[in-house]
C-alpha cells in the first residue's frame, strides 16, 4: 500500500516531485456550451441546467435573507460556538495583513505610495458533496469582509445549516442556489439574480474547475489554479509516529486523488509512522478513500536534513509539516510551500479550520509561483504619485533622456511643457 | 477625430468603458505548434523558428557575460546617467513594499505569521519593435532582485544597448537572443540553453500575448492579463489644457490601439484640450500612430465630480491623472486604476520611467481585480504557524467540533490524539 524510497539522487526528485496530469481542456466544449446558455438565457439557464445536471428544481435563483437566517439557526449550537471562534481567529490573522502605508519620497518633491482597495464584486463557490464545507465559507469571506469588497456572492448547491450560519456571519451579501460549472457562468457572465463578479473563489470538482478556468479566459480572475490536497511531513528523530500518521490520514481522507509524503531522517520513524497508519486507518469512516490516496503515497528516506530541504523546495507543498528539532530554524530554509506548520503540536487540521491562516491554498507545486489566499486576494493595490514643480524639474532630464532613447517623443514632451 | 458625449447618463457608462473586442484563442492553433516544437526540439527549434519568423540566424541562444557587457557599454553616457536615476527610485519604491512581519499570538500559544520568499525562477520578455524598451527592463528585473529571485531570464529580440546596460544593472542572470511565441514557450517548457520558469513577466505582440495563455494553462504563471495601454484624465477648472494635451498624446503615441479618455466637469477646459492637441499632435514624430488612437478617443463632459468618480471607478484606468483641485482628496474615492497620478505636475511619463512606481499595469478594466506588477508579483507570501500543546489544548474543541460536522474524522482525530 506504501511506496517506500530510500535515500533517491537528485536526479530522482523530479520523478519525485511528479503530481498526477491533471486533464486540459477535456471538458471544453461542454463548460463552453454551459457558458452559452447561461449567457442568452439567464436565470432560466441556471434553472435548467441545474434540473439536467443536478436533478433539483429552483424558481428563485436567490436565498431571501429570512431563508438564509432561517436555515442559519438550524446550526447546532455548539458548532456555532466553534464557527465564531474560528471567525475571530481568521479575521485576527487575515486583518493583520491590512497594507502598512508605505508614502515615501523618492526624491525631493517626488512622493510615490500604494493603497489597497477590495475588489467591488467577488464571487465565493461552496460544492456540495460529501462534506459541507463551511469552513471555506470562513476562509473566503473573512478575508472579502476585512478587504470592504462591496458584494460577496455565494454560490452553493449545499444545504449543510454551517453554511449560512458561516456566510451570515461573515456579511456575504447574496446566496445562490446554485451548483457547478453553470454557478461558475453566472458569476462570470451575471444574470438576473446573479451579478457578475470580478473575481471568482472557491474549490469544487473537475467541472468547476474547468468552468473557473474558461471564466479566466473571458476576463474574470480566479484564486489560483486547482489541483488534489497534498501534505508533505518532514520528521526527524523528535517527531511522534502517531501524530505524523493522523496529520498523513487527515490529508487521505480528503479524497483519492489526495497526495501524501513522508520525508524522514530516520528509518525507524519511517517505519513507526507506517504501523500507526494501519492501525488509526482502520477507525476512520472514510477508510476506503484514504486507502486509495495512501496507494499513491510515498515514504522517503534521505541522508540529512540538507536534502529533505532540497527535496522539499522542489516539491512545493500545498502543506507541510515540520515535525523536527527547531521547526522554526528549519523552515527559515523553505522557500516554496503554501503553508507551514511547525513542531509536534501544530496539526495541520488547525490551520484548516481555526488558528486563524487561510485553508486555500496551491496545489501542484503551484507553490513555487502562487500564494495562498490572503487579504491580497480580495484587493487591489493601486500605486499613487504626486510630484510638486520643484520635483519635477530635478526628475525631469531623465524622463526625457528615456523617453527619447525609447523614440517616445510625446513622453518627453508631456514633461519639457510643464517644466520649460 | 474626437469623440465627444456630454454629460452622459449612467445607463451609459458600461457602453463609455467598453474596450475594444480582444482575440480569444484564434492563435491557438498557431501557438500549440509552437510549444510543440520547442518542447521536441528545444533549443534548435528555437534556431528554427527565430529563422522562420524572424528572418534571423542565431547559433548561440544566450548571449555570453562578455557580450552583454560590450552591447552593454555602448549604451550613451548621459542615457546611463538616466537610467542609474531611474534604478535607484524603482529600487527604493519597491524596496519599501518588503512584507512587514506580523507574526501575532491569535490565542494563547497559537501563533500565526507569513514569510515572503521569491519565486526561483522568473522569465522577462522584452520585445523588439519600434520602441527598445529598456524602461520595462528595471520595471521587472529589480522587483524580481528585491525579492531574491535566484534565476531572472530575460528574452529579447532586441539589441539596443540600453536593454543590455539595464539588465546587467539589475542582476539579470541569462540574457536569450529569442523574441516572440516561442521566447514563450522556451521560458514554459525549458530549453538546453533556457531555464523552464515558473512565472513569466513582460509586454509584447498578439502572439506573446497568445503564448503567454497558452503558457498559463500549462501551468506557468503570467503577471497578468493583456490589452492595449489606456490612460484616462480627469480635469476639473483648475487644470492646465496644455499639460493634458500633452498627456493624452504620450498615451496615444503608445499605438493605434492605445485608449485614450477625458473627462472633465469643464467644457471650456475639453475645448481648449482638443485645441491644444491639434498644436502639438502636429510636431510629433509617431504622429500617425497618434492619430489613430485619437480616432477612438472619447471627451466626456460630466455634470458633477461626482459623477466623474463612478464613471471612473466604472473604467477602472490603466492610468488615471488626477488634474483637480486637491486631486489628493479627490484620489480617496477611487477603488479602480492601475495608477493614480496627482495633479498639474504629475505627468504619466514620470510613472513610466523613473518616479519609482511600475508601468506594468492592468489594462482592459482589469484593474477592477487586478494589481499592477509589484514586489508581491515576484514572491509567494507563506503562512507559519507554531501551536504549543497548551495552545491545542484550548483550540482543540473547535478543530474537532469544524471537523466532525464536515464529517472529516481524521482532521478531528490529529486533534485528539495530541491532546488525549
Amino acid at each position: 500500500m506504501f511506496t517506500q524510497i530510500n535515500y533517491p539522487s537528485r536526479l530522482d526528485y523530479a520523478a519525485i516531485c511528479q503530481r498526477p496530469a491533471l486533464e486540459q481542456g477535456q471538458l471544453d466544449a461542454l463548460i463552453s456550451d454551459v457558458f452559452r446558455q447561461v449567457r442568452s438565457k439567464g436565470d432560466q439557464a441556471l434553472r435548467e441546467l441545474t434540473a439536467t445536471y443536478e436533478k433539483r428544481e429552483i424558481t428563485d435563483i436567490l436565498y431571501t435573507a429570512a431563508e438564509i437566517e432561517d436555515l442559519a439557526s438550524k446550526t447546532d449550537i455548539a458548532l456555532q460556538k466553534a464557527i465564531d471562534h474560528a471567525y475571530a481567529n481568521i479575521y485576527a490573522f487575515h486583518a493583520a495583513q491590512k497594507l502598512v502605508p508605505n508614502k515615501i519620497e523618492v526624491n525631493p518633491g517626488v512622493v510615490c505610495w500604494q493603497k489597497a482597495t477590495g475588489i467591488d464584486k467577488v464571487g465565493i463557490y461552496i460544492p456540495g458533496g460529501t462534506a459541507p464545507l463551511f469552513s471555506t465559507v470562513l476562509m473566503l469571506a473573512i478575508p472579502a469582509r476585512i478587504a470592504e469588497c462591496q458584494e460577496v456572492v455565494l454560490c452553493t448547491p449545499a444545504t449543510h445549516p454551517a453554511i449560512f450560519y458561516a456566510a451570515k456571519l461573515c456579511g456575504v451579501t447574496k446566496m445562490a442556489k446554485i451548483g457547478g460549472s453553470q454557478a461558475i457562468a453566472a458569476l462570470s457572465l451575471g444574470t438576473e439574480s446573479v451579478p457578475k463578479v470580478y473575481k471568482i473563489f472557491g474549490p469544487g470538482n473537475q467541472y468547476v474547475t474547468a468552468a473557473k478556468m474558461y471564466a479566466n479566459r473571458l476576463g474574470t480572475a480566479i484564486d489560483m489554479p486547482a489541483g488534489p490536497s497534498e501534505v508533505a511531513v518532514y520528521a526527524d528523530h523528535t517527531a511522534n509516529p502517531a501524530y505524523i500518521a493522523s496529520d498523513l490520514l487527515s490529508q487521505a481522507e480528503h479524497g483519492a486523488d489526495s497526495q501524501v509524503i513522508l520525508i524522514s531522517t530516520s528509518s525507524d520513524i519511517v517505519e513507526k509512522t507506517i504501523t500507526e497508519i494501519k492501525i488509526q486507518l482502520a477507525e476512520l469512516p472514510r477508510k476506503d478513500l484514504a486507502e486509495k490516496a495512501l496507494a499513491n503515497s510515498k515514504f522517503i528516506l534521505v541522508n540529512t536534513s540538507a536534502e529533505a530541504i532540497d527535496l522539499l523546495n522542489e516539491y512545493a507543498a500545498e502543506h507541510l509539516i515540520l515535525a523536527c528539532d527547531d521547526a522554526e530554524e528549519f523552515s527559515g530554509y523553505i522557500r516554496n510551500a503554501g503553508s507551514i506548520f511547525l513542531g509536534n503540536y501544530t496539526p495541520e487540521s488547525a490551520g484548516d479550520y481555526a488558528s486563524g491562516t487561510n485553508h486555500t491554498l496551491p496545489t501542484n507545486g503551484f507553490a513555487r509561483a502562487y500564494s495562498g489566499v490572503n487579504l491580497d486576494s480580495f484587493t487591489k493595490k493601486i500605486t499613487l504619485q504626486s510630484i510638486s514643480k520643484q520635483g519635477l524639474e530635478q526628475l525631469g532630464k531623465t524622463i526625457i533622456d528615456m523617453a527619447e532613447a525609447e523614440s517616445l517623443q510625446a513622453h518627453a514632451n508631456a514633461v519639457k511643457i510643464r517644466i520649460n
